[in-house]
């Protein structure tokens, strides 16, 4: 596997592009169109809040069709929460660009990241998406850019697989930086790829894959109305088709490569968030208890607060595993901060505060707890609560 | 119903103390005595996190006993987390204690609140001790200052209740401002009453008072190693003994009210807290969803912190109902914000930003969530998150 540049347009068939449609006061990007030059298979994982934003609902409906071909994200608005109206401002921003690309409106799918609950302009968006399909390029444009909120920076990641003699190109690009807590699909992210591949298979390594990466980060422990993954796929690849028991595996290693990578960078921009943090619990009896005991310290205040404070108090992190609610025993845990042992057997250890110091200043920290209690294992990927994540989000709306 | 001065030396027959023994770098008080001059019957509600620190440990050891008569409380260290010597220390901290007032250490309870996981420096409470005996008063001393950690003023409030031609006196005394969740006895509480009553009702009444009111706040969802409920009853009062089917419900309702005034007075000074903010959910099906639902509204980061901006964002309110978990239709539900309506039949309504203002300027802002599902309702009581949360937690340890 080597690096590929280009985010969603990296892969072969793809063009994208980015503009401003007048949604954000700024005059920033904010609405951004992914095509597919051909028919592409199609999968999705959406938002488990029981609040489902308009385009989450009409885009699981047309995932119902044969193929997808574009994507149209728009930033600046979530066009959640407004019952009828919501679906209908979808359904037209669906059928405009479908007439203008000439595909049929069940094959584009939408997104939406912004306020919720204010009614989408959407007479500004119908009225750039002409302007939008005609700048549609294999650079990809502003499209990235155009999905961010409180993104202080796009993201983009991409990566080639050698695959029988050919190369499978998968590349995407995503955003987010608050209301992000799994226990489904955080956020929004596009993911293309080249590979020829059946749809059952797609959504199978999508459903596998976003377990792993999107849906094993947390910002705030809120979750939002609108997460959406999407992964296309085009088949243009000159590599022999992904296929059970052949090169299944290599294909969803290369996609867990590329959502991981998005994942990391959307916690590395977290809201105000000035570390990144790997909190993995080992030794536990499953992966879904270590999973629960991990999620509860990553989402824990008090432990955020401690590492933006580059404070070792690792009480508050054996505290967020004793609320978890799994079973376990302080006397056998062992906790350690980069490396360095700091609790182990039913106490603190002594430990060196300016060896601390030194692990807690980086920018990123790795906490290991080891509960010895199995095999099994897993993390969760995380940043500090800082002075901005307060500033960030008391003045969001306004 | 009247109002009664003096905090848990408010009913007959108690005395407290307090001193600083130099535990607080800052030289504050530290250490606390509360005693009955005759023996009470005691109850005590503990955190469900399974790391308990020590003195949880020994207290509910000593509850077993038929008697209390007397409880330390210190802070500056919540002697958790260290293993055999933190209960050796609690031990002889209730023999040294026991020794100097001449009851049997099986009748002192004990509770820590503070830094996880530093050994406590038990030689400096051991030495204050007879200091701290010595200077017991009906007044209480510095008591309610002595067990303060963050918080910024002590927290006292006291109930006479007429019955039977006598007065029931029930006064308490409450400390705790960060890593306040309940599922459990938030914080540190001792409520006095000189009330006449047997164990198991006083049990009962301390576990269905705390239900409804030390565990329906929470300030940043983090739940202690330490949190302690304790209610003493001497039986000194001049009225009739509490019975059930007599005067057990006004004595509940006196406790509950003490109760309830002690943990508002938590949440209001909340770790950087500005406002006080009543979650409310009507029109539920069960109180468990009502309750299910405003805690998860109450720990939202984004909620809270959208309250520290004193913005209308409904959305997020909304949001973090639809991943409570609990099953309900946005189309039915209705939300207000201190009497105006913002949300109701799947949309947001237009409403007076100027109005909005007014409401969300004020010290206590009540958000009304009605379901429309059923008749059963659940409020959970919170605070904003403020910068100052974030400056205080991070600083906490050093």
């Amino acid at each position: 596997m080597t690096y590929l540049d280009g985010g969603v347009t990296g892969p072969r068939g793809f063009a994208a592009a980015g503009l401003s449609c007048g949604l954000k006061k700024d005059g920033a990007p904010d609405l951004a169109l992914v095509f597919s030059e051909s028919p592409a298979i199609a999968a999705g994982v959406f938002t488990t809040n029981k609040v489902k934003a308009a385009p989450v609902i009409v885009s699981r409906e047309h995932l119902a069709a044969e193929y997808a071909r574009a994507v149209v994200i728009n930033s600046g608005n979530a066009n959640a929460c407004l019952g009828e109206q919501g679906l209908q401002d979808a359904r037209a921003v669906a059928a405009k660009t479908a007439g203008l690309l000439q595909i049929s409106p069940e094959e584009v799918l939408l997104g939406s990241t912004g306020v919720i609950g204010v009614p989408l302009p959407v007479g500004k968006i119908l009225d750039a998406l002409p302007a939008l399909v005609n700048s549609l390029s294999p650079s990809g444009g502003a499209a990235a850019r155009a999905i961010m909120t409180t993104d202080t920076r796009p993201k983009e990641w991409g990566r080639r697989l050698e695959l029988g003699g050919g190369e499978v190109r998968i590349g995407g690009m995503a955003k987010g930086s608050g209301m992000i807590n799994p226990k489904m699909a955080t956020l929004l992210a596009v993911i293309t790829t080249d590979a020829r591949v059946e749809r059952e298979l797609l959504r199978e390594a999508l459903r596998e894959v976003n377990a792993l990466t999107f849906n094993r980060i947390t910002v705030d422990g809120d979750t939002s109305t609108n997460d959406t993954v999407f992964l296309l796929a085009n088949g243009r690849a000159d590599a022999p088709p992904v296929t059970r028991g052949r090169n299944l595996d290599e294909f969803k290693a290369a996609l867990y490569d590329v959502a991981a990578e998005l994942a990391k960078m959307l916690v590395q921009d977290g809201e105000g968030a000035t570390k990144f943090i790997t909190v993995r619990v080992t030794g536990a009896a499953t992966e879904e208890e270590a999973e629960v005991a991990a999620r509860a310290v990553a989402n824990s205040n008090l432990v955020k607060t401690a590492f933006f404070g580059e404070d070792a108090n690792w009480g508050r992190i054996l505290a967020a595993v004793g609320y978890s609610g799994i079973d376990f025993s302080p006397e056998t845990t062992e906790i350690s901060l980069g490396g360095l042992t700091v609790f182990k057997e039913g106490k603190g250890l002594e430990f060196s505060e300016e060896e601390a110091a030194r692990i807690l200043k980086a920018p990123e920290v790795e906490v290991v707890i080891n509960l010895h209690r199995g095999a099994a294992e897993a993390g969760i990927w995380t940043c500090d609560l800082s002075y901005d994540y307060v500033r960030i989000n008391a003045s969001y709306r306004s």
